[in-house]
């Protein structure tokens, strides 16, 4: 098949490249390292010119050979990439937002091969305390064909959102640094040094760190939770290799306690690694939220979406 | 004036020695970073025996001269140096406890010298959710003279505890990891990145942090409004220099709302490092809570009380 479309899933630690053909059927892609805050530092040649650019050289590593065998390929990307540390700014969009819109806000970087990348825009929320988000515009809108007109799209990462769409538009998010704070928690506290890694998932400890963010003590909140997880190792009611797991369902307990009474109703979608998703519906299902499923390949489609919409390439 | 008493506050990560006179003055006072997870491993003689063990070095050098100088000077401790990992440990006593009586549970350990260190057991509350507490048990007994039959003390730290006291009695508390949870994500954190020290506090960005953590907002839970941190320097709403105050108001906020109702209609009384309990103070003036005051040398005057309960010195 021929190729139509190369788009990139750019964020802060990883670089995904897809080869997508017609109607975005995925013909070849590539996963590195080159995340915006790991580009490569070696000088190479690209297009004849010596180049020490990071971003040129992780473009290039990500497709070089694809454009070179079809130059006229053209090319979106979203993600860390389009922001202020990124290749090139693009412009948050406010709050309430039509995603496919997005498409029509593309940002326009030349790469020095002459090939112009498409930068999708991140989406800003200033009502309140402000809230941005920059890939997950994009997933959202890969996961929307098909779907209910109100749903809730759950994001699980180092920074969960939570994304509540109306209609195809994003009318409100949040944002969780549960991932951040159990990953520095348990490298760098006290928790992490009576915690031993298990080979197996703990299910009851998950589930034991779920409810008690969920009960009265719960109402606390997980500063003062935080301390069960060496309380409960010291009192031998947790054991070592229990316990990382007993803080991951803490502190995803806790995440989904604050999302608003409103969620319960929904139908709520997740996306993302299906390990985490799989911690996340097991979580939900134990704080009573009803209708949870699955999606896969947002980004993938997202950027497809996005690419038909900017007349980049054609829909099937 | 005449010692009376060698009196040790050895936490985790440094050893307070205090020789104290007739009524428990301070005739004088040493700090050593000898905290039981710092403990010094160069071999010395002690007592003409050749010694690598820690905590005999440690005691040695915190007040050998003194004994030397006074042989028969009884000796009290209290804090982690009477837990597992601790010098030796002395076993927890159960809530509800008199806090005097903890003068009559003395556990004992013979040091190289000859001479006994009566070390102070801590305190376990086994009501829901296990919480334990070493040290500031003998903080909460040097404040309570003097004070109303039902107090709320507040010992703002690392893990900050906020003990209960009703008739002289620890009738329940809770732990923060509040201070801890500070550290480790300004260090290790996305949220450091972006923070640059501040010469001076920033009370406006303190402030701030406390009102978010009490808003509706505030109600999602501290994963929710940590991103905040993040997002008001992305829109210029907070400088770098004032997010380190910003995140500490907004972290002190979230611990303030997870006391309890009736905590707001009891004195409170603050023990600790200054410049953290006036952090406290200026917090819990902001959330309601209108009867406060500080507290100081909470521990060496509880070290002399228990030792006078237990017999080992006289009151005055």
């Amino acid at each position: 098949m021929q190729a139509q479309l190369i788009a990139l899933d750019w964020g802060t630690s990883s670089l995904r490249a897809y080869k997508l053909g017609p109607a975005g059927v995925v013909l070849e892609q590539r996963s590195l390292a080159s995340g915006i805050m790991h580009l490569p530092s070696e000088a190479r040649e690209i297009a004849g010119v010596l180049c020490s650019d990071g971003f040129e050289l992780a473009f290039d590593a990500a497709c070089g050979d694809w454009l070179e065998a079809e130059p006229g390929l053209p090319v979106i990307a979203c993600g860390m990439v389009g922001s202020a540390q990124g290749w090139s700014e693009a412009a948050y969009r406010n709050t309430p937002v039509d995603v496919a819109s997005l498409g029509q806000a593309l940002h326009k970087v030349l790469s020095l091969r002459g090939v112009e990348v498409h930068i999708v825009p991140g989406v800003i929320e200033q009502v309140g305390l402000p809230n941005v988000m920059r890939g997950e515009e994009t997933q959202v809108l890969g996961v929307l064909p098909g779907l209910e007109t109100e749903v809730l799209i759950g994001l699980p990462g180092s920074h969960s959102k939570w994304v509540e769409v109306v209609g195809g538009r994003i009318t409100h998010f949040d944002t969780f640094m549960t991932g951040e704070v159990f990953a520095v928690l348990s490298k760098h506290s006290l928790l992490g040094r009576t915690q031993k890694p298990s080979e197996t998932f703990q299910a009851d400890a998950f589930d034991r760190g779920v409810h008690v963010a969920l009960s009265d003590e719960g109402e606390r909140g997980v500063l003062s939770t935080l301390f069960s997880a060496r309380t409960l190792g010291l009192t031998a009611q947790l054991l070592p290799e229990q316990q990382p797991d007993y803080l991951s369902g803490l502190l995803i307990g806790h995440e989904l306690a604050g999302l608003p009474d409103r969620a319960k109703h929904l139908p709520i979608i997740l996306v993302g690694a299906a390990p985490l998703c799989a911690r996340y519906q097991r979580a939900l299902a134990r704080c009573g939220f009803a209708h949870v499923s699955l999606a896969q390949e947002a980004t993938e489609r997202g950027l497809w979406q996005l690419a038909v919409a900017a007349g980049l390439t054609q829909p099937v």
